[in-house]
């Protein structure tokens, strides 16, 4: 293990400790169980590492910074458990989701649950400007909604653009990545020009994560990634991949894609074909240079904070981002 | 008119302009039409009132309190709408409710954020004590969830007593209502005593009010009422009528209820039979006291706080409570 991953694993284990303890009743059962449950299943813990590391960054602690990034990962969590729900996903970590392992009343109460949970751990932050940090918050829950209602409109459109999708995933996928170090940077006391900083290396570093996501499904070792590769393009979702190559692809390639899109998937044994599509048209290539263009521009942002262990994380932090396997 | 009934008019119509004006975005289509669907379906707006003549009761002004009441109203209408998923409901207000109009996946998309949009107008209540706010707002929140959670369990329970009932209803309908008086009180800028004499009212109204429902759902005139009587009990529904009259039951009075729980429900001619057993066993009778019993509490604690007009329409909504019957 480096130093940097030292760290990483003991920014994680202070944010696990707390997500431990974090539900105390346990009644009614039917709500506290399954929360419990969403709350154990592990994670990165890479949207409340942000916020601690944005709140060191500009001056503060990461312990000030705690309770705050708890709550961006209560908060995650309520999303995907609703989330889950709408895609009717059987599975997340290796483990069945709340609506599978109970039922979908169970996992919408459950869902509500959090984001009030998540409301209560953000509020017991010590700060002046704890308005503030509970009005970014609140923007952070407001874009995810709009996100995901994007998310599932371009389920049954056929004509989404790239343009669409990029607005579709920097609220579903990109806001709360942004909203962890911004918050992070506020509970520190930052200047507004530090705050704007960590925002926008918030927003290029979770755009990037998410191209990454659609990259690695098609690219990566199946053994790392845990899941089959190529699982997307058997789905039809209308990936950064599939919309760039659509962009870019013609004749029977088109085709092929379009037909894709049309029929909602297509079956396993097409993967190879349209990943070599992917490759023709230059998609793949183009994603992996907007993956390292905003990485580096995220990485350049951060030469206007002062030279501190955390932006040395922070620095770690997107170069795990961009090399990450899984 | 009265003028107690003009006054409550105008209350009315600064909440309703408010929630009018809330959604300001249009699109994502897919969330915010039916976010603004659900607040326009009118009701009687009673938190929301609670929230401003608290406020004024301590001294504060109706319009310090607004944000926050309409936070109220827009916070009930999300739980509306995640429980009538829940409960399979088809229509509410007269109208097709959101998951019937759209679909589930649209009105837990839409429950989602009108929690985010009831935070939001929350947050831009000026008050130095906004974060205490906030957190009772939180558990407001967390308490309506776990009402619903024991409400969900109880339907496939044969056993639930009438204590329990309490807790639930208490948790589901009381709190809302008790958060609303204590955070109007709060903003306020009421004294310790104030705030708490103004949750207790609300307590002690809210359960009052909740009790009140199941007795017209057998007592009410149809007509007034706007849907058949006796609803409840075809759908054997746990209600403090028919928890209380089992208490006291015996033979095949006792038989009868128990069969409408083993059922979860009977036929619409079993109504004026059941209805009868709750007059029989004095269930009925203990409603109505029970209910005045609460007003008459909630009433006399109102003469700790001083004589204000805001006090005198306190008096007037337990009394429109007590009497009302729709």
């Amino acid at each position: 293990m480096t130093p940097s991953q030292k760290k990483y694993s003991n920014y994680k284990k202070l944010v696990d400790d707390q997500l431990a303890l974090l539900i105390r009743k346990k009644e009614p059962a039917s709500l506290y169980e399954p929360a419990q449950y969403v709350l154990d299943a592990g994670g990165k813990r890479i949207r409340p590492l942000l916020v601690m590391l944005a709140c060191e960054a500009v001056g503060g602690t990461a312990k000030q910074a705690l309770n705050a990034a708890v709550a961006i990962e209560v908060l995650h969590n309520f999303t995907l458990v609703h989330d889950d729900i709408m895609d009717n996903a059987a599975a997340r970590r290796g483990r069945p989701t709340v609506h599978t392992k109970w039922d979908s009343n169970v996992a919408i109460l459950t869902g509500d649950a959090l984001v009030a949970v998540a409301y209560r751990v953000l509020l017991k932050t010590k700060t002046p400007a704890i308005a503030h940090v509970a009005d970014l918050f609140t923007e952070g829950v407001i874009e995810v909604c709009e996100g995901q209602a994007y998310d599932k409109v371009f389920e049954f459109r056929r004509d989404v653009s790239l343009d669409e999708y990029m607005v579709m995933i920097a609220k579903k996928t990109g806001k709360l990545v942004s909203v962890s170090s911004e918050i992070g940077a506020v509970i520190g006391n930052g200047s507004a020009k530090d705050i704007r900083t960590l925002r926008q290396y918030g927003e290029l570093i979770g755009r990037a994560f998410q191209i990454q996501d659609d990259l690695l499904d098609v690219v990566a070792d199946e053994k790392t990634f845990g899941k089959p590769i190529g699982g997307d393009i058997v789905e039809g979702k209308k990936t950064y991949l599939l919309l760039k190559a659509l962009e870019c692809a013609a004749g029977k390639d088109r085709q092929m894609l379009l037909s894709v899109i049309k029929n909602s998937g297509t079956s396993a044994d097409n993967v190879g074909r349209v990943r070599e599509i992917y490759e023709r048209t230059g998609a793949l290539a183009v994603a992996k240079v907007t993956i390292e263009r905003d990485i580096a521009k995220a990485t350049s942002l951060l030469k206007k904070l002062p030279a501190t262990p955390a932006r040395a994380m922070l620095y770690w932090l997107s170069d795990m981002l961009l090399n990450r396997h899984f």
